[in-house]
């Protein structure tokens, strides 16, 4: 249930725009990974060819944009004392991205590899939301 | 604090790709105008022509996200029966993407404007969740 | 015929463009939508897949396009006054994108669904240019 | 006036997508550049720094557009005996772009530019329309 | 032959990016084809209806993109008096667009034709190092 | 010193399109950060707002287009054996895309930024082509 967010007071507020605003916020890569499993999971259940091509271009997009929305976290929201207490940090984040490319969801037509990138994206939120706690 | 989320379970899934693949989320266009209210708040902070010229490009960016965002609420996910239970809604995203326009946000500095924003999207992410839940 | 459009001289300007320059034109909407109506033809006459894939992506991002062009009439040239005058202006635009989308031309390699947005787009224009006039 | 062409059959369409689907039209040149006119002539009449800068970011993006326009209509309608029958062609085409470009509308603030832009668009939409009823 | 371009020291660099910044460099557009005439041949060797669809889809883009830095070259970098002495490069630009576009290698799955592409770049760019040497 | 890379013969090709299709060259990366440069030493000859504004919009873009290519061989082309070889190979990477964000050249006019982001690319291109040639 993702309501109470819009209901609560958010008083923390982060960065994604490489000004930086300080706004960040790994539920954007989470939203677009939903997506590709969401595509994934109705490329299996039609058959018609017109609705799977569609399903490739649109989950080609989502697969790019979940990356481009890791990269920014990565590249712009955690800082080097961040790699230094999760030394595994830089790991992941190459595994996620490659999770939704060409070798992960970009291909890929199983939900089954929607949800791994889901795990992955959510190992890194659990850090993003570790350290904006501290 | 959005921590929960990751760690809950969500059986809901909604769409925002035009497949549909059936994942919305008025989350994206909130966390773009929160990005563009703290441009605002950071361009009167700061004299630096480089730093406020960089701002203005951004926020343009960020305020065309969050009409995108918006858009794909009100084509995609809102069907007629919606606007029937809330007749307001036709008005609510005018007046929402109009605040992201080039007499809201785009040419705004003050985040007064930001607050507006973030207001109106609030007042149709609350008839979404009421939606969901139906 | 369109030739009279750059030989007589035009004295009234419009905007899409969220400055606002004051420069809005439903044509533009409505070429896309007729290349959207030619690319279904094209599909239905050949049975090449490499070419129908790629009728398939162009009609994605075309139909992307004409959406986008109505949102921009919608949100930055249409004013209170209008949607006064013209109280079913919201449903026609809401309608159009929507067979702008993924239950529209997105979806359809029918030329009849290339039809209904092109009078869709047509009943939008009739409206703009009457507002023009007044 | 631009209202007849909604109001009439149009029997001849044409291509702008790389299928080709066969819709072409300098038209969609045209209204960038009398976008990017529009905008200098706001430029100069008004001289909030904020107003300017975003102006800027407009006009940059617009004349792009002009450029994109026309180059779909050089390299995909005009075919070789156009070009053989229009020998000054290539050069127009040519001498067009830049006056887009980063010579012409994307540094200049002067309407004038935008006027130059707008007569060169109108030479290459003059010899399309012959050769489309040709 | 692509090599001799970087055999010699280059101490002027020139502009790809309008403002004019001065870098121009034909190795862009051949990165691009050559992506083009590796996909084509990935195409071939490859029955998966799901990556052939995805092989379209990147080539669409890789096409594009080669356009656009074929264009940057002709309108930005190349200057009248380039074209007095090389009459034919306003003819090789357009026979090398067209062999990137909806004719060419967006259309073709046959990597003889993301040859002819490249070797109608390497044409272009054997004039380009001819004039940075000039 | 870029030279070396191309003084040598390739015979292996390889991809930066996801598909993948093989075909990754620093080169791309390093083109659009030699215009950094070339847009930082202009920004600091020129005085006129109109052109400075253009710079940092462009500056901006091409700062985008480093990152998204140094993305692209992080990603897709090195793989698992790589940064065992070259454990500081994920470090290289992190401190390049943020030299091209915004604690770098989106933010910098200074050319001696551009130079640190062009040096940090090559440490990075020394690497990409000792692994081509293993």
């Amino acid at each position: 249930m993702r309501l109470p967010n819009f209901l609560t007071p958010r008083t923390v507020v982060s960065a994604h725009c490489d000004l930086p605003c300080g706004v960040y916020d790994p539920a954007q890569a989470r939203i677009e990974a939903e997506s590709i499993k969401a595509i994934q999971e109705k490329y299996q259940a039609n058959q018609d060819p017109v609705y799977r091509t569609r399903a490739l271009i649109i989950k080609e997009q989502r697969s790019e944009l979940v990356k481009h929305h890791l990269w920014v976290l990565w590249t712009d929201y955690f800082k080097p004392p961040h790699f230094e207490k999760y030394p595994q940090l830089h790991q992941l984040f190459n595994e996620a991205t490659k999770l939704a490319g060409g070798a992960g969801t970009k291909e890929s037509v199983d939900p089954a590899d929607g949800d791994k990138l889901l795990a992955k994206i959510d190992e890194i939120a659990k850090i993003f939301w570790e350290t904006k706690q501290a």
